[in-house]
């Protein structure tokens, strides 16, 4: 903004008060309709409440939330937005319960966005790793309903990307999900920038619950007692199994082969193992000899194929993966052009998952 | 590919046949021309020829190299293509003589684009960090003559960004310069994916030619010796002043500031220090002792200002600095969501900064 003068200013303020944004742009408003409302939903309000003038004036971009679901609140829509500052939604209409994975409820998300005149849909339902349901169904639901899609889950990426993706081409839609893997961190925004490229292979360390607990183990606690740990910061979720048994990092790896690989690889073809078999003294020793564990997901293209796998490895201390700690993240990307392109995300704030969901967002209408 | 069936790729294949690409995608057919024909355009003229057929089936681009200009070479255009297999460019026309800032010349550049019909001009002349002339003249006169203006030249980007942008939307065309830092990692692009964001600030390792010499020196090489062998590697220009003093290093500071930070920073802002003061002994004392030297650029938002450094400093050599070596680069930013996000370049290959400006004429054209 330093460059404007005094008098582009001031017309810039006039256009805006006429509809415009001070950088010229038309300014329209968005319905948005959040699916799912825990953490990453509701930070993500937050957050769209903080940059709500910065989006307006940067990017034309003006929003109402017409429309929240959830398992505990119902569903409930206004196309003219809801008071979510007031309590319980003053504004709303709760026109049906919340009710996972059933046929109703593929009725009910329709209903529901077509009650809230939903311009983009913000999935951040459970993730079900097996099947990518229902989430898949809420996605197809709002690119055929004429809505952009924004997830945060990665079942849909692992089971459905392709599909998915075509789909929204024929709608004119987008299908986005940058918050999938590394948070916010916009990966696959990258790749797209990246244009006749060629990835090879990848590898790195993905998944913060592990770090930490690993991190905790080399100070001597148990599995048990680090998750525990792990849990009280906030870092790991009640049922940290999904994290502790690979299958967190082995999803994220799938979405990254699907998409930037261009290779529709299925979960059970990703040999995963755990940490759970690592026992503290194995931790310890490992980090006391300079060869610290982490849980580390490799891809590669072998031929027509691409092999991947997640497992503990030891890593030299003073190597970049064996630098990562905490709720830090790092990848390594192998490409004919950049040999190693790495990408290194040190301990993301809290608005981290959920800004990657608001640059989706203006990603699919700017 | 993989995931597409026999009839849809026998429905491609027609397709291809009457105009689109396989997926779709109408071709269109691009003149280019290019202005100065060192390293990096005839790196690019081969590496697109590479990519001729992945270009147009991905990204419906077809291309003719339309107009080559150099001091050696003179100003060729010919609006049916150059055949630069050939020798000498048989088919073409020599219609002035290449003669560097004067007002003649930029009467050239218009008179050569225009015979050369083209729509895409890849600027690689040599810089010039103090004016940034001719290459803004010659950015000028492609967008004017309707043009995307695509440079490796970092004079532009430092001298004239702003005016060079606002007048590429003014005809509706680009002005990009991927290339001009990191050889051709998409830094700028990847802000552009990060909206609604706000840089603080950054460091890094932005050239190849002191680090080089630094590793050298801590061999025990001294600065002239470790030039010599730098440039025996083809890594060091014959005149590597520019990089010894810090220049190369300040103007990539520079163009990031201008860009990333929004902030019209002057060269003469940037404390400016390079590695010519350091003696081999201090070179090798200090990687004996774990904290080697490294050549560090550093930018920090201060209230309204931005206050920006590049010189020596000892970095501890397990830290990310300290493991970047030879032609590798690095730079780490702090945002306000993210407050370590950090990309490392291992080893760029010989395509590396070519790649930029082929992934710019994507950017421009699809």
């Amino acid at each position: 903004m330093g460059w404007r003068t005094a008098s582009a200013l001031r017309s810039a303020i006039i256009s805006y008060s006429r509809g415009f944004s001070p950088l010229g742009t038309r300014i329209r408003t968005y319905n948005l309709g959040f699916l799912g409302f825990g953490n990453v939903n509701r930070t993500l309000v937050q957050l769209l409440g903080d940059r709500e003038q910065e989006l307006r004036e940067r990017y034309g971009i003006s929003f109402r939330i017409s429309g929240v679901a959830s398992r505990r609140l119902g569903w409930i829509a206004d196309p003219k937005g809801l008071d979510l500052k007031g309590r319980g939604f003053s504004r709303a209409e709760r026109n049906a319960d919340f009710n996972a994975a059933s046929a109703a409820e593929a009725h009910n998300v329709r209903s529901w966005l077509s009650a809230a005149h939903a311009d983009v849909l913000f999935e951040a339902t459970s993730l079900n790793a097996e099947t990518g349901q229902p989430a898949i169904d809420h996605i197809r639901a709002a690119l055929e309903h004429g809505a952009h899609a924004i997830t945060a889950n990665k079942g849909p990426v692992v089971h459905a990307c392709r599909e998915l993706r075509d789909l929204a081409a024929a709608r004119g839609r987008r299908f986005l999900f940058e918050s999938t893997v590394m948070d916010g961190v916009p990966i696959f925004s990258l790749f797209e920038q990246l244009p006749a490229i060629h990835l090879q292979g990848f590898h790195g360390i993905l998944n913060s619950t592990t770090n930490v607990i690993l991190g905790e183990m080399e100070q001597g606690l148990s599995l048990d007692e680090a998750l525990k740990k792990a849990q009280a910061l906030g870092v790991a979720e009640t049922d940290a199994a999904h994290d502790i048994d690979g299958w967190d990092t082995a999803v994220k790896t799938a979405a990254l082969i699907n998409v930037l690989m261009d290779y529709p690889i299925r979960l059970d073809e990703i040999a995963r193992e755990g940490i759970r078999e690592l026992t503290t003294g194995a931790v310890r020793n490992g980090r006391r000899d300079g060869w610290p564990f982490k849980l580390v997901c490799r891809a590669k293209r072998v031929g027509d194929r691409v092999e991947a796998s997640v497992a503990p490895e030891k890593v030299l201390s003073t190597s970049p993966m064996g630098k990562i700690s905490g709720t830090s993240s790092y990848i390594y990307f192998e490409t004919d052009i950049f040999p190693g392109l790495a990408i290194t995300e040190e301990n993301p704030g809290l608005y981290a998952t959920a800004y990657g969901m608001l640059a989706d967002l203006v990603r699919a209408v700017a």
